[in-house]
């Protein structure tokens, strides 16, 4: 019989090899691809249940919440990031701006045929650090692979699940007159690293993605004050601005920002400068902003300052009544402009 | 002042409308599209949330699921279904094959810079028509765009939780010798008319996709039998030879079928031996095969005849000791041949 015993006979080839259309029709060569390369990676006991779907748990709490997140940043490789360690925060992120505790992720690979395996190696490898540095394992996923030309190298979505803790109640929809809008940090990088590695651009000091899962940030934040965290938001594409015209529309508010108290890296500000952005419409992939309740926001400052994503958190405006729910902004000129949508692209292909 | 009052001034143009790359940037075009096209055609309370992720209630169960699913299946019409419809019907039946019962859907979606806005709303009703018809709603999603000749058309992922009942325990590694194989339908049909649209082939009869939701049916199965169903799993990528093989391998048993029990149309025999391929390779999207203790055969069997879906549900073949984990079958010509995993690809990108 010719059959061998051995499921296959040659480990992949992972310096050389590349993906071709086999890896994505179900059969040995894609068992081949998940078990010497994704699971590998990932390695956890959902993912070697082997089935179709993961089971786990439930867990106890006030209610669950689900978010997804495509990923299609070009390129892959960014300064301070990659695709891979991108969709894991990104999700994350989204599970987190709920009040959420993030549990478990799901992902989805499309790949093109002729994709280097060594380069989706690294990418896999830099999720599966991720999901591990968040604790936050990768469980269940699913690779499928189209012809050179119908894609573009890889794509990841991920879907995360978590639970949000008794007593705890943030939504877009919760801002009220009178909140405090906090910023958990500088703004710009993500978008203009990415940018300046797709347009090889070379700036004098290397801007670097501030990639990064924000969920023990909000953690602490929720703690320091349950009830007093009304909105949370991770102004990603379309930034700052559109993130909080947004919630503006949601919860049928405006909003007065102060310029100068919206923190800004100098080598940001001048790269923006240079090429014509304004870093307020710039996506962020490790940053939040809030909208606490006035009696809460000393004690949600506090805890976000202590915390190392949080450590340049700062006030930068208030939530105020306007049937127009405007963004405006005191500028640092002393005048006051609206803060509109961003409308059309600035950056695009960013996460 | 120049802002405009209303958050955009003139409707999607559905008609003759194309994405654009503005359409994924996160402002106001991408804002209009997902509150024109795809709340529009969703329509449920958990999307008009407006956040990040959706929230839902904490389910009560024995435990719960996640499976995701790539649908990147080209054409994104064929007869008997597309893309939308097996995006809710994968990802169902991969949660359903877990024995859980399916409870919501999240969505995201790569689009091709270009694509007909017409053809966006018929693949998103045809996935809101296939998400009510199952009672699993679409609670969550995200949208990106690729330029020109970086994707194809659409690429939908979709992921799905669902609710172990208590009692239920379904996985592909619990199958025993002496368990008895059964199949809910014919098989071959999906991939066959995949590739029939593809290649432009005209069969005499039409041969349409099986594209279904199959919780329904594994619901009435484990109804009949809580504790008898041991292995459930959809054929799908690879077909039912490859299926046998992951769970054969999983359980570490080996299969014996018959293959004069396993149901054929006779269309789709025809076709398959025009074009040189073997049905049991062949993709399904709305059968299942199930490996049942011997005590529970006869009522399981008697719930999947009484569905629908089951209509033609049939015994293959047994789950026997095989140190070597291979799947055999007893030939219509009195032989007995090894029916080993897909190696390479039969049919790409069929779903």
């Amino acid at each position: 019989m010719s059959i061998v015993k051995k499921d296959y006979i040659r480990p992949l080839d992972i310096k050389n090899g590349r993906i071709d259309m086999g890896h994505g029709a179900g059969g040995r060569a894609a068992m081949q691809l998940i078990e010497e390369l994704f699971l590998a990676a990932f390695d956890n006991d959902y993912l070697r249940q082997g089935d179709d779907g993961a089971a786990f748990a439930i867990p106890q709490g006030e209610r669950m919440v689900m978010a997804v997140d495509g990923h299609v940043v070009s390129p892959l490789f960014f300064p301070g990031g990659d695709v891979g360690c991108l969709s894991v925060h990104g999700t994350i992120n989204d599970v987190a701006m709920s009040g959420a505790r993030p549990l478990y992720l799901a992902a989805s690979f499309i790949l093109e045929e002729g994709f280097p395996l060594a380069d989706l190696k690294r990418i896999v490898e830099s999720m599966a650090a991720a999901a591990r540095e968040a604790g936050v394992p990768v469980i269940t996923g699913d690779t499928k692979v189209v012809e050179q030309g119908k894609g573009d190298g890889v794509f990841i979505s991920t879907t995360g699940v978590g639970v949000v803790p008794v007593g705890v109640d943030v939504s877009g929809r919760n801002a009220r007159p009178g909140d405090v809008l906090l910023l958990s940090g500088t703004i710009g990088e993500h978008g203009v690293a990415v940018l300046s590695q797709r347009e090889s651009l070379e700036f004098e000091t290397t801007i670097r993605s501030d990639t990064a899962a924000l969920h023990t940030l909000v953690a602490a934040m929720l703690q320091a004050a349950p009830g007093g965290v009304r909105v949370l938001r991770d102004p990603t594409r379309g930034g700052l601005a559109t993130t909080l015209n947004e919630i503006a529309r949601q919860s049928g508010v405006g909003m007065l920002l102060q310029e100068d108290a919206i923190p800004v890296l100098p080598q940001v500000d001048a790269a923006c400068e240079l090429l014509g952005l304004d870093p307020l419409y710039i996506a962020n992939e490790g940053k939040l902003v809030a909208a606490c309740a006035p009696e809460a926001v000393e004690a949600v400052l506090a805890a976000m300052r202590a915390h190392p994503l949080g450590a340049q958190a700062a006030r930068i405006g208030s939530v105020v009544e306007d049937p127009h729910r405007f963004v405006q902004m005191d500028t640092r000129f002393g005048g006051r402009r609206v803060v509109d949508w961003l409308s059309g692209e600035q950056l695009p292909r960013i996460c």
